[in-house]
């Protein structure tokens, strides 16, 4: 089929609503929140249901033209952004939000992939149920987009990745074929794990478009804390005691470094601090969670920091004592992220190492970049209690920023021989995308390489689905 | 390579203590716990560590000899037997049974695949923590043969399936090539996640030579409780309440049918019921479990049954007071599979429907089974918490084990096609083997067939790892 005949048909297929080229409506599409560089589209099409994707994808298939699935455009790694050539189609799967289901007995709930997280979330509560994943970009990510990139965030803790939340998943292979893999069982060992193949694979086996979610039991409580460590190994001493001493429900556990809470004093006036900045080296964030009734985790939480501190794991702590303190400490958290905007240019990394190796990740990788750049400011903060640290860089303070950008390369390669030797991996959370498909080959062997290789070239022989992101194509 | 000379070479390499065909040393490996067809094996190999299990592979795989791997044999689908031609080696995994390492503050183990279950939890309780896996055969199966089968058991409420307790896999490829994923983090996207294709695939994509595992923190405190069911859909709700009030620390939740309790007063005068069998028709044994100190479950557990008399879930409940009475209540559970062989011939099925469709499927199967064969006596019973229930059935009283087992077939494709209408899982822990394969191509939908074909012939394009298992091989 000729390309042209291709789009006609599409164009026909999804009606007026259901596609643009208009260059205002795509502009905020063609580039990611990290603002890599500008991608360039066919068409836009904007599916209204799982058919839809799948004529979509059969006549693109027979017409050999590549396709980008997109779900809210939150990724930072541009694995939702076409290339330059503006020959591939752009698919968003934002017109198809309906939640199909909600079983309270079952603890589940099947929703399309255009889904926004928060909305599902929302559902979820109305129905005194919990939905676990929670995000920054909660507010307009997507269901399909956090399954594409198996997203991680501030519950992992307890609750797992977004992997371990799917019972079931609906998928349109690259020629258009529909897998229906929707089951909503707790058990099932029939056959190949399918699902888990398509999880993570950021839209280069086939388009998820719906999803069986597991539900939780509502938290009645949540109890928030913020620690001044003695140090960093003492931190994740800390972790491994909370974990016992709560029942192992603690949610979140999230690692503040001295220079996050300086910028934050800096950029920051209007969000007090739970200490002075220069009390410690380091901070967590911790939070436990329950559904019991009248669960007292505020006494729980006392119990642990007390023989945190007899064992001298922290200096100092806080227990936030009502729903507005709770939301301070969460503040300073979403601060930390956001205050680096206002820094500055910074080398950014999102990297994962054995919980117990995270001292080690830190003081190896900020010994390594002071030496190859001395004055280098380290920001290393977040999901400790998962071994997820996002390790980034400022310039030193007499540094231009194009100097600093020209050595953006090496930190890369600092960062990432550094957890390639802890056994580590160069992306945590937020996947591989386009922005890191040369370093996974490098960081993963090459039989692993091979494999994934293979399983892309039996489910998607052409390259057809998300060229460039995740696996080179073969030369 | 000829085959002759593949084994002298194999031989070779094991030494002599790595091999035997001692038909007395290979008899109780060639049959399964469910009694199965005998198989036959070239030869028994038994390798000590990953290097001979790869050498062993790549001379086999040169000399075109299929290859079934085995561990502790506990299997009730034949999964782990080799065929009757003789012409297949038997790999047992049986002397690869070192713990490599066990890390408390990072929560997890690495072992090697022959360690058996019951030593991995012994090991992680002398580290103060928890291996949640539990089974009927923890004392003899081993971590390889459940990491292959995705095993499930008594936990899977609040742990997950093995499948979730899995960070890392050490797995030879057909061709005898090692993939290390050994890694031990809790966030890891870079591509695609392989480790889930190995896990669940019994051995016919490669052999599983060591794991890294997720340890928990150890429970100090376990209630265990007994139910009379006002009907089985209030066992379903107050499953749901349960999750609720506990905080989510419901570890167990089994069903238990009045001919259990009947059969059991019948073959087991030793054990004490906890109630009169004709007291309900249906039971439930829960069971929370924390590892908070002093924390008062038996409250809880009061609170949940007090609402749940309320609610007219439940006629009668009695909880364990003390560790003996809690052992008690699980005897009862354990007589419940074991009065079955006392009792003569069943036909036996392992299935899983959604939570919320156990009643459904019990009171359609039972209503379609008794049409088909008035006075038959079914024999539903077990993990209902998980939608898990073993759907076994005897013979009517006056009928012949010959004549009830002509209709084997009858019953099966009875209970295959309700559990199909009701979107369910034909083998919800107990694997495909070699007893299943025809049913999974019926009751799977093509596409997914092909797509496990697909991966099947990607990976073991020569059919040579555990033929016949799983997946039937295009003809």
């Amino acid at each position: 089929m000729k390309k042209e005949s291709a789009i006609k048909q599409i164009k026909e297929t999804l009606g007026p609503q259901g596609w643009s080229n208009d260059p205002d409506i795509m502009a905020p599409l063609l580039t990611d929140s990290e603002g890599g560089p500008q991608g360039n589209a066919l068409i836009l099409a904007c599916p209204a249901n799982t058919e839809e994707v799948s004529t979509v994808l059969q006549l693109c298939h027979q017409a050999n033209i590549p396709v980008v699935p997109q779900g809210g455009n939150t990724g930072c790694c541009g694995g939702a952004i076409p290339n330059q050539t503006g020959t591939e189609v752009l698919l968003s799967l934002r017109r198809m939000n309906r939640i199909r289901d909600l079983d309270s007995t079952d603890y589940t709930l099947t929703a399309e992939a255009g889904c926004i997280l928060h909305d599902l979330k929302h559902a979820a509560e109305e129905a005194n149920r919990f939905f676990p994943l929670s995000l920054g970009a909660e507010g307009s990510c997507q269901i399909g987009g956090n399954l594409a990139t198996n997203a991680g965030g501030i519950n992992v803790l307890n609750y797992g990745n977004t992997r371990d939340l799917v019972l079931g998943l609906e998928v349109v292979l690259p020629d258009g074929t529909l897998w229906n893999g929707l089951r909503r069982l707790r058990k099932d060992n029939s056959g190949y794990d399918l699902k888990h193949l398509f999880i993570g694979s950021e839209g280069t086996l086939g388009i998820i478009t719906a999803v069986t979610l597991k539900l939780f039991p509502l938290p009645h409580t949540s109890v928030t804390s913020c620690c001044a460590l003695s140090n960093l190994e003492s931190g994740l001493s800390l972790l491994a005691i909370a974990r016992e001493y709560s029942g192992d429900q603690v949610n979140s556990f999230e690692l503040l470094p001295r220079i996050a809470m300086e910028m934050i004093a800096k950029h920051r006036n209007d969000l007090r601090l739970p200490f002075p900045s220069d009390e410690a080296q380091w901070y967590v964030l911790m939070e436990l969670n329950s559904s019991r009734k009248n669960d007292d985790l505020a006494a729980l939480t006392e119990t642990i920091l007390e023989e945190a501190f007899t064992k001298n794991m922290i200096t100092n702590a806080i227990i936030a004592q009502s729903e507005q303190q709770r939301n301070q400490l969460w503040s300073i958290r979403e601060a930390a992220v956001e205050v680096q905007k206002s820094e500055g240019y910074s080398v950014s990394h999102d990297v994962a190492v054995p919980v117990s190796k995270v001292a080690e990740l830190i003081k190896l990788t900020c010994e390594r970049a002071s030496e190859l750049l001395p004055g280098i400011r380290p920001y290393p903060f977040g999901h400790v209690g998962d071994g997820n640290i996002h390790f980034n860089f400022f310039k030193p303070d007499d540094m231009t920023d194009i100097d600093f950008k020209g050595l953006t390369s090496k930190i890369h390669t600092l960062v990432y021989e550094t957890v390639n030797e802890l056994n580590g991996s160069i992306s945590a959370e937020h996947g591989i995308g386009r922005a890191k498909t040369d370093e996974l080959e490098i960081y993963r062997s090459a039989i692993e390489i091979s494999l994934m290789k293979a399983v892309k070239e039996t489910i998607d022989p052409s390259y057809l689905m998300n060229p460039g992101k995740v696996i080179n194509q073969k030369t």
